[in-house]
């Protein structure tokens, strides 16, 4: 079949870029590096996105989250390779996916959960067609991860990269739960500006986002639109751009301000 | 008139290019999320640069300033999208400018201050001509000014995307004030080293910078041309890049070993 | 001789290729104005790869020791631009450097130690040939070393840029020393996870890692293949990607939690 495959289509628009999301950091060439790796092996790229490197580290829960949120915004085509490894160096798998055109590398151990929730394809990549030179026990992501993506930008049939996989992992994620008027949750991630980001989604609120509060610690605070909607310094509750629902300080730092950590409860109460 | 606009020019250096600049820092895939919208819609992208991504929250003054500093050192052609915005989800309008050759693309909070000084072409962007999909309340950079800029780099008109502007927000910035023989300046940036850049311009030492001290705290130092005139562990005032005089302690930090702060004042008198 | 200099070749699959390696931050817009620069000046560039710009302020060593093991996973005809530089305005030199096909630019100060230590071609970059407008006296990455390697990505040959070079400054690194049974070395290098990094080579473990124990402080470690053969929150010594021996702590961070810092001792003993 990798015959018949054609080359990356000019016409998918994700064609040629590659993303990248691990847990190396940027401060020592790891990342640099699997660049190099990239732009050497493939004669197709187009350009590389560093979606972040700043997981903390083995956070796969985090990896996942980010991966989720920002893949549906790059378009066919498109190569995301993610590594946050705990397992690096042992028998642990590495899996390859297709869903809606796009192309995921990742390690199986669910890093791919929001991803392959709908009807994806999955094979598991054989160490022993991708790599090139000597495999390190460390550095998967330089070594194994940069050069499969580089074949399957420059057009590389998944059969020739390894075998279907029906068994991968998935991790056991614990949802927000429905209690009579209310949804228990918790926050699920602290972004830069200190927002407390909760894993309740905007959908859950019976298509009424204004008939809701969301409450951390002793307070809660009705749903609003908008950041404007509130004097600076105050606190808000709001759907933020990735559907979840949010309390946030208006030009502050909430996470900070409110004394508040991810993993902490985060609830979301009918009332205003 | 959008059809006679060619598209961009390969003539022009900077064509295809985008740089970002944003108070969203690189930790949670929102400056990621952005790169995969310019990819995924631009087909004459050649590269996105990250001007900087640590513009403290919400300081358009900040943003400004490393803008200011930044742009001529891109090719006419180029796209240069500002996003800190405090008003976010409020009416404040977008704004896309025109000036020397390259394009820009910010909230009307006053960051196009650095750029807008001399005649400029401006227009507000009408966010249902460029939105693809719904807007969210919180991230324009995605929804908002990443496809509008992938349409210019197309060679789109700014007609295309919203309407003439004459009334565009200008900040309220305090200069240094001329005293007899001394400017009364401020510390307007910390950099990376500890260096401590202030907003008198060297155009403002009549020609002759040897003839001026520069003073933080108790303490003036005579302006020097380069660090290495002296000894490691020693301050010094200068002629920065930016064209701005600073102080500095060679191979030190000059922020945390003397005390200074943003904001702190910083004065540049006559007499070596 | 540059009339008949080819440009870059596209079978140079590093061809188009820039590399940043810097002390400078991300914070200050002084690493995305030099791509800036290198957009603008460059038409055959593909792409920029920033290795690192958390080099720590001035420090010659790490900045060396990043880009030492970093080069060759890019390919031939690609450029590195390495600019840390404490003597910065002063009249020290610009290298370039032609190495396995690589280029290299450089202030003369021993920053390219990792890379000429084979039998290199090297040249000094005369300022007046690649200055484009006045040269500042404290960023000379934006106003030398980018408008440089443009030129080399665009094919000039060196020749054009300066002249041959024989005696370039060489660093005097202490090299771990063999005693009777063991290796005395340091730790050269602390990542992103708190993995102590020395500066012994697997080669310096006569073939036999497993027979040799790694030592920081009071503990040895056994030199293991990989972090899986350990619990998590164990330490743990191996061979890293790097080719060097490291001490790690699974799921971890050894810097911390052993209380160790760069430039400690760290003993590699026979016996495992």
């Amino acid at each position: 079949m990798s015959a018949q495959q054609p080359p990356a289509q000019a016409s998918s628009p994700g064609a040629g870029i590659v993303s990248l999301l691990t847990d190396f950091g940027l401060d020592d060439g790891y990342v640099g590096t699997m660049h190099g790796v990239l732009w050497s092996r493939s004669r197709q790229l187009r350009g590389i996105v560093d979606l972040t490197h700043a997981v903390p580290p083995q956070s796969v829960e985090l990896g996942s989250f980010h991966l989720a949120h920002a893949w549906r915004y790059f378009g066919a085509g498109a190569v995301h390779v993610a590594v946050v490894d705990p397992g690096v160096g042992s028998a642990r798998r590495i899996l390859l996916a297709r869903s809606a055109g796009q192309w995921f590398l990742a390690p199986d151990n669910g890093l791919l959960d929001g991803v392959l929730d709908r009807d994806p394809e999955v094979w598991t990549v054989d160490p022993e067609r991708v790599a090139v030179g000597p495999t390190s026990a460390t550095f998967h992501g330089r070594d194994l991860f940069a050069p499969a993506a580089a074949r399957i930008v420059d057009g590389a049939a998944p059969e020739d990269l390894g075998a279907p996989c029906e068994d991968w992992m998935r991790r056991d994620v614990p949802a927000p739960q429905r209690e009579e008027s209310s949804w228990r949750g918790r926050v699920l991630s602290v972004d830069h500006f200190g927002n407390l980001i909760s894993d309740v989604p905007a959908r859950a609120l019976d298509g009424d986002p204004a008939a809701w509060s969301a409450r951390v610690g002793e307070r809660s605070y009705p749903i609003r639109r908008t950041y404007a909607e509130v004097a600076p310094g105050s606190p808000i509750a709001l759907v933020n751009s990735y559907g979840l629902v949010e309390i946030a300080i208006r030009d502050g730092d909430a996470a900070r301000q409110l004394g508040v950590q991810l993993g902490d409860p985060f609830d979301v109460l009918r009332g205003a």
